[in-house]
């Protein structure tokens, strides 16, 4: 049998998958398993997406425009008006989901060999994406003591080097929730711009910002224009994950030239997903109100209840529908393995990410998980109460 | 600006698709275009695709699993077994068309520096994602004049080296229409068992085979299961190119692991475009046949039309619905741009994709087109006497 690629064997499983098949099994065996892994929101796609699909007046299914259908290029264009975003259609490329925007800037932007600073923890799947580019992810760990705040520029300049080609950030944080400051991303602004870096800027949870300070988005800062390659996706605002839509926004001409290649090559994204996310775009206001006041409840409960269970700990997240949270316990990753394997309460238990997964620093994150308050109140409520029986039963709880 | 990657632009632009600025500029003139460039067939969409869409019973449109959704996967199984490949649903992995199936091929097998050897010409994004991949694809030119028949093996044999990792082929073939005998087959099995090789087989266009001879999939070679990579799409038959479903099928252990990698990193294949696949494998023998007698009628005709232009030839295609054409012009490619910039006749001009984009070989098929014969009977008699027109009116044309 032929080798298979060592680029593969060397990429780590997803943090948020990697567990799927257990809490199958778990599902199998009759335990109701509150899934809290995974960005998937229980919420509606809005009637205007399903609207679209009943009324498709065409005879056949075909090939889009690589760059994606103009109609939805300019709605998008429109919509990120909205937000101050001020962009060309041109400027405007859909892709596959957010990921594959991730990858093709990726791709277009970094040789094998380069370098890019991500503050950590970060989404797990820019690994896999740099892996499969052959570029290197340089990571600077945040701290739960500290928020999960930016961390200072100093240790940004350290990691400098001729092969650091960029900065990515993701803002709203997936995963923690946090919410980087005016002051912050000017910090960004000016490294980046001092260094002549490309700022990757993943900015798919816009929507979701709970503290009444202004969303600032990379392409808000000052004179670093071409620098700032966007990412955006309709899946986490319109509850359409599956649909498989996102953008890529750059101002930069060659950028754009080679970004378009990969887009080329792969022919065209998904078309019955752009005519979901053009129709979403239209959705009311009173929907992503609806949807917004929904996130702000649940955030509320989930961070009450888990800071009420002894030995856990969760600041307060600003912006996504995602938190990082501290559990008492030594090895996060053996506990929610556990949780789905060996444990149920009232035939309940809880999937959660293991923290460790959104790390490259060896070492982080052990005690620590990531949650997704993507399930209804009574729901999460409910699974707070299940994870604090998994705490008390399990047998590699700390002692507090 | 930081730089862009080299990698990108060392990527060359898609024959197919470069060319397009200047068709949609030729329609702005208000000149009829007939595309003969893309493998876009105008053929309607299985009536069971739309009816899929329009009942659509969910609340949400989320992601489905990573490997795409069981029932398709089943489905697949069952349609496969039509065609005596033997796989189970564990083999195939939904990917976001055959696109996405030959990028993860790629990925999960192939390291940086790897190669794969291709007979030439060869659907251009293969090099794209080799590119991608940092592999490197190894040509070996075929002959119009052999009607583009498997080259010899010691041809092959001469380009093995410590690096080589597979062979591709794509079967039957884009964009020639060749049809692999069984005896090709059965040396390509030889080789790849004799050097442990992968054998990538693109067999998108199985449906379309016109020579009486039973198909022959790379799974139906003895002895080498767990070297074959079979690249499926269900874009060609059920006309459905946009709906971006496409599948890996592999049964060797390791590279499933894997391929998985990648699909997770990515989460999902799309949802409403595996709802729809599902439903076209409902599509009745009718549907099928229809669509294979209206490819053999073109075809013949297509074949015919263009062998009458003095100083035009083109092989009798044996499947898919290309082929490659000669032209009596010094350089095919600034005849296509010709005709699309500057001829028209009638206020109607062609638009073909430039063969020398299928060949990495430098020279090769500078006098060659591909042609798709996907517009009606109609349609493609007058595309072929334009393009006869536009032979008699360029200034390039060569002297028979």
């Amino acid at each position: 049998m032929p080798n298979v690629s060592q680029r593969g064997i060397d990429m780590p499983a997803s943090p948020i998958r990697r567990l799927v098949p257990l809490a199958d099994d778990a599902r199998r065996r009759g335990i109701k398993v509150y899934a809290l892994n995974i960005g998937q929101p229980d919420i509606p796609t809005p009637k205007e997406a399903f609207e679209a699909l009943k009324n498709i007046d065409r005879k056949v299914l075909e090939y889009s425009p690589s760059a994606g259908l103009m109609s939805l290029r300019e709605k998008l264009r429109g919509y990120y008006k909205k937000y101050h975003i001020d962009v060309d259609v041109d400027d405007i490329i859909v892709t596959c989901g957010g990921s594959e925007a991730v990858l093709f800037a990726f791709m277009a932007c970094l040789d094998p060999g380069d370098e890019i600073i991500v503050p950590e923890p970060a989404y797990a799947n820019y690994m896999a994406f740099a892996i499969s580019a052959g570029a290197k992810i340089v990571t600077i760990p945040s701290s739960i003591d500290e928020g999960f705040a930016l961390p200072p520029m100093e240790r940004f300049e350290a990691l400098i080097t001729p092969k650091t080609k960029g900065i990515l950030i993701c803002n709203p944080n997936n995963p923690t929730g946090y919410l980087y400051s005016m002051k912050e991303m000017l910090q960004l602004r000016d490294i980046v711009k001092k260094h002549n870096l490309f700022l990757f800027s993943d900015e798919v949870y816009r929507e979701f910002c709970y503290t009444g300070a202004p969303y600032i988005s990379a392409f808000h800062l000052p004179d670093i224009e071409e620098q700032v390659v966007l990412i955006d996706s309709v899946s986490k605002r319109y509850n359409e994950c599956g649909i498989r839509i996102g953008a890529l926004i750059t101002k930069h001409p060659q950028l754009k030239q080679n970004v378009m290649k990969f887009c080329q090559a792969r022919l065209s994204p998904p078309l019955l997903g752009q005519l979901v996310a053009e129709a979403s775009i239209d959705a009311p206001a009173e929907y992503m109100l609806d949807t917004y006041n929904e996130y702000v409840d649940r955030r509320k409960l989930l961070i009450d209840e888990i800071n009420k269970i002894p030995g856990c700990y969760s600041p307060i997240p600003m912006g996504a529908f995602y938190t990082v949270a501290r559990l008492p316990v030594d090895d996060a990753d053996e506990f929610c393995q556990w949780c789905l394997r060996e444990f149920s309460y009232e035939g309940e238990t809880v999937f959660m990410a293991p923290a460790s997964g959104f790390y490259t620093t060896p070492g982080m994150g052990k005690d620590e998980v990531r949650l997704a308050y993507v399930l209804e109140k009574e729901e999460l409520r409910r699974a707070m109460h299940v994870l604090g029986k998994a705490l008390e039963a399990y047998p590699g709880r700390k002692t507090c």
